[in-house]
């Protein structure tokens, strides 16, 4: 058989991989940090034995993540990117014209180090002139900003370690404070088969700090249940509202006009979760 | 650790699940059939080493191959599943109150024997006054067929086994001709991620003998990569053209008015497969 990666998705349920070779693994200031050559998935980076992100469906959730927001943001100049070290969400980011700034502030730069290394088509472009990184805590990164931003976007890990802090209402009382008047946060929000009750509580408490308040997902093989949520909390732009001649071309994978608008149908047992 | 059961869904990669106990095994006439009790799923039918349905999850696949096309077609009344021994689709199918009858053609009796004994809530409905059962080739009968039905539903496993004629040009034709001349008919057609071509394949074949083909997604999370297509076939009515009208109260847990239409809002990597 070989080795193989199996991450314990629940208790009682997980997903396994088999592993071409180990690229490293090491116990950073914030978490273990391993990174694997799979046969499926190409170059796969895992913290605290969850998977992160893996080269075959990256762009799933980069893409989701990213132009959503984008999107919906008449005219986002300065994104702000907390966590997202792999860099996946900046290159989408810098997809849009619009944008003359991009800044990540991800905690741990080992992260960073080792996805420049071994997943060099989602991490190349931190090395873009328009982006700016900073090795730092994105809550204290937050609460330190102040009409800053035109979209905020949380790519943190599960509220486990070094994220736990990016899941409090503090934090979303925060990201309003940091963006400008009108503008617009996502956060990744784990999934709705295990995670129901956390979907719930994130819901809840960035209605209760933004106008608008919405659900959506994507389709991401490597997370648990294959079926991911994002929440997102806007000022003013309403995501199910944008303007046809707000899309412009951008190369991608998963997202498209049609999925903008489609991933915010919920399963009926997602859409209970809202409400 | 304890019994854990893996499904390799691709030669490198697979899903785990915690077994509390084996409730049956055996090998049928036509293929292995397990039935365990899991941890995080419930009861789980295994057939030839793959996930057909599990208690906590059944629900999106019954749901979403009834619901699509008895919701597209005005008035369905007698309403065909090939293969389908849990009972889980004819569950959904007698939730429409113009359905008169709805026969199942499975060809494996243990599956259903099986089914009765370990998942009565899927399959209980295989009891009620409108369902006929045969136990007979799916292949077989569809050849026999003539104008008879108003939907179809194949609801095989993989194009291993058994099912290797359900994902033939010749079972389509079958099909259409089995069809009343406004029928419909939908297929699983298995996952994108891992199977891209057999979609493309199958879309091409009942392109050819369908005026109308579609194809839809749900989020399966025991299934490979958690997204799974059906492919539709319909000669006169278009699932994205249903009237507001057609649609009453069914007890959904995953389908919904909204996500009838988003569902096939195909992601760009698969839509591209039907192109």
């Amino acid at each position: 058989m070989g080795l193989w990666f199996t991450e314990k998705q629940t208790e009682n349920f997980g997903i396994t991989a088999k592993i071409k070779r180990t690229l490293h693994t090491e116990q950073t200031d914030f978490q273990k940090l391993e990174m694997y050559e799979t046969e499926e998935w190409g170059n796969m980076l895992v913290l605290d034995e969850m998977v992160m992100t893996t080269q075959k469906d990256e762009f799933v959730y980069h893409e989701m993540m990213a132009h959503i927001p984008l999107f919906t943001h008449p005219n986002p100049k300065h994104v702000l990117v907390v966590g997202g070290g792999d860099g996946g969400v900046i290159r989408e980011i810098l997809k849009h014209p619009s944008v003359e700034k991009a800044t990540l502030v991800e905690i741990d730069g080992k992260v960073i180090e080792y996805s420049k290394k071994y997943l060099p088509e989602i991490a190349g472009k931190l090395d873009d002139d328009r982006v700016e990184v900073k090795i730092d805590d994105g809550f204290l990164h937050i609460a330190q900003s102040e009409k800053a931003y035109d979209v905020i976007l949380v790519d943190s890990t599960e509220p486990v370690g070094p994220a736990v802090n990016l899941f409090t209402r503090g934090f979303y009382a925060g990201i309003s404070k940091a963006l400008k008047a009108d503008g617009i946060f996502v956060a990744q929000s784990d999934n709705p088969w295990f995670k129901g009750e956390l979907i719930r509580q994130v819901f809840q408490d960035v209605k209760e700090i933004f106008p608008i308040t919405r659900l959506y997902t994507a389709n991401i093989p490597t997370y648990p249940s294959g079926l991911w949520t994002f929440t997102m909390g806007s000022k003013i732009y309403d995501p199910l509202k944008v303007k046809d001649d707000r899309f412009h071309d951008v190369n991608t994978k998963y997202y498209t006009r049609e999925i903008h608008h489609a991933a915010f149908a919920l399963p009926k047992f997602v859409k209970d979760l809202t409400e």
